[in-house]
């Protein structure tokens, strides 16, 4: 019997997926649950899309072009122009998803053994991206206690070696819901002019920004043309996650052209999805201002109830739409099994997502979880009733 | 300025696109241009896939499970076990195109710097799947004079070393048309089993198969149930080609599991497709009968038209919808581009692909092109008209 490869071996399961057997086990047991654990929002799909898809009247479902349907690049790159980022259509390659996004991107940018440092705790698939290019994901660990901000230039260049080819950063953040702030970019930029390094930004979460100073794209720091490679997703500023549509946006050409010749090879995108998202791009402001005061009162719906429970540790998050919150338990992946094995309040618990999965680096965030505010406030509210009630319960529960 | 990676150097570009800019300059000059380049089809769509999408009536288009919609999978399966296949859904996961399936598979079996033989010419984006996953494809030459049969046992042994992990075929071929007889498929099957070797099919044309003799897959051959990794693809089959539905389909649970671990990391493949494909699963019989005759009498036009050109050469291809052609020229680049570039007959031309991008062996397939006969019996017999007129006009001809 022939043996799989290696990389196959070595492919991270998903931090997530492991609980999904006691979840069902929950549910076995007649336990509602409420789920906190992923990023799939209940927020009706951005108006225009569905409909322009079931307004499709071809006899043929035909491939697009590998970048994607000119006309929505050129629609797309109008949008960035109106916020003031000077790309044009061809500094555009529409991907299947965010992922395929930054996989093209390390494929093109990276050599196999080269190394990217990514501030932890991260988005675990990133593992799997840089696991499927041979690239080497080196941690820079970050914070709870200053709301995981930016390491110094210091703490970096101490990580920077001859290997090290590109840093990544995902802002807002997933996990944390971190937003960063204009010095800490331009720091990240005077970095990476300074080592010539590639800058990769996952800014799906750009539409989530909830202080008053707006998000600010990588693509907006002057100087960094070459450098910065930008991944953007329909899947939640649209709320439209199954249609598997993202960018690869840089102005750097040699990318570009090393990215299609990626993206031909795997023809296009799909078609009628690129249609939807042409179509959204249309939605009216109004859509996105109702999406964001309702994450706005969601969040601080989760953090005023987290922050009210005793022992419990919870930064305020300035994006996105999720939580790294610190508890006072001793085994974050033995806990979140716990609340869904043999925890239930009202015949209700919540799932949640263990924050060891999102560091690289062996014991951190043993007390922390991830949590999703992506259900309605009423659902949110008796969730955080069922954690507070859990973790007076938990028998793993430490002093703090 | 940071450079770009050494596989994105040395990715080939698409075989077809080169000619692109030439396709541009024939449609300024007000020329017709017959496409028999690439393999989209004029079919329409089963019935029943845009229907299906067009009647999604949720709010919110969500993520699928990673291996794709369980209620897909499990109608899938019992087709599989239709035609006495004994797969269930849990072999089966759905991919973005078949595409996605290849690399999936070439990253669960294969380790950077392990070999793959493949019968040249072949599907030029193996080279790309194979850049991506770091494996070197070693080519095995098939030829024209025997219908670019299946080369012998002992041709294959000469190139299996201690690298040699798997032999990828596509049946029936592209961009040959040659479909595989028992007896080769039988002949594989021993080798791959002498020499505990994965053997991947994509097996993406199988309901194009012209023979009395159906199509064979390599699911259906004993004793391959830990071997046999098998591409499908919604694209051809039911004319979807930018749905981006394809499947990895295969009985090794250890394959299966290192895949998912690839999958999930991408999240999902896109939902509302898969609906439509599983609407697909029940088009009627009579859809594909009349497909297949459709696609018996456009080959048979073209091979007719061919074999009447003094000098050429061109097999009577079995299944698919191509066939790769000998031609009376001294350079297939040079000819095509000069098709495009300076040839017109009634304002019409033909642009095909040069065959030189679909061997991996420098120097072969320079006087063969492939056509892909997927135009209406109309313009095939105008593009063969032109074709006939171009050979004696051209200035590269040669004798024969």
């Amino acid at each position: 019997m022939p043996t799989i490869s290696q990389r196959g071996i070595a492919m991270p399961p998903s931090p997530i997926r492991k609980l999904v057997p006691f979840a069902e086990g929950a549910t076995a047991r007649g336990v509602k649950i409420y789920h906190l654990n992923i990023g799939q929002p209940d927020i009706d799909t951005a108006p225009g899309f569905i409909e322009a898809i079931q307004q499709f009247d071809g006899k043929v479902l035909e491939y697009s072009h590998s970048a994607g349907l000119e006309s929505y690049r050129r629609k797309y790159a109008q949008r960035f122009q109106e916020r003031n980022i000077g790309v044009d259509h061809n500094d555009i390659i529409i991907t299947t998803g965010g992922s395929e996004a930054i996989i093209f991107g390390m494929m093109s940018c990276l050599n196999p053994g080269d190394e990217v440092i990514i501030p932890e705790p991260f988005y675990a698939n990133y593992n799997g991206f840089a696991q499927m290019a041979g690239v080497k994901v080196v941690p820079i660990t970050t914070h709870i206690e200053n709301g995981f901000a930016l390491p110094s230039v210091k703490e970096f260049e101490k990580l920077i070696n001859e290997r090290t080819k590109a840093i990544v950063i995902c802002n807002p953040n997933n996990p944390t819901g971190t937003l960063y702030t204009d010095d800490e970019l331009m720091q990240l930029r005077d970095l990476v002019l300074a080592h010539d390094l590639y800058l990769f930004a996952d800014e799906v979460y750009r539409m989530f920004s909830y202080s008053d100073q707006p998000h600010r794209s990588i693509l907006s720091l002057p100087g960094m043309e070459q450098h910065a490679i930008v991944v953007e997703s329909v899947s939640k500023i649209y709320s439209a996650c199954g249609a598997r549509i993202g960018a690869l946006v840089t102005e750097n050409k040699e990318v570009i052209a090393a990215a299609m010749k990626f993206a031909q090879a795997r023809l296009s995108p799909p078609t009628l999805e690129q249609v939807g998202a042409m179509a959204a791009l249309d939605a009216p402001q109004s859509y996105f201002d109702d999406v964001r005061s309702e994450y706005i009162s969601r969040r601080d719906l989760v953090v005023a109830a987290l922050q009210q429970m005793p022992g419990v540790t919870c930064p305020n998050p300035g994006g996105a739409f999720y939580c790294v919150v610190q508890l006072p338990i001793d085994d974050s992946d033995h806990f979140c099994q716990w609340m869904l094995e043999s925890f239930s309040y009202e015949q209700q618990t919540v799932m949640m997502a263990p924050a060891t999965g999102f560091y690289a680096s062996a014991g951190l965030g043993k007390n922390q979880v991830r949590i999703a505010y992506v259900l309605n406030k009423h659902d949110l509210s008796k969730a955080m009733e069922c954690l507070a009630i859990a973790l007076q319960q938990y028998p793993g529960r430490t002093h703090s």
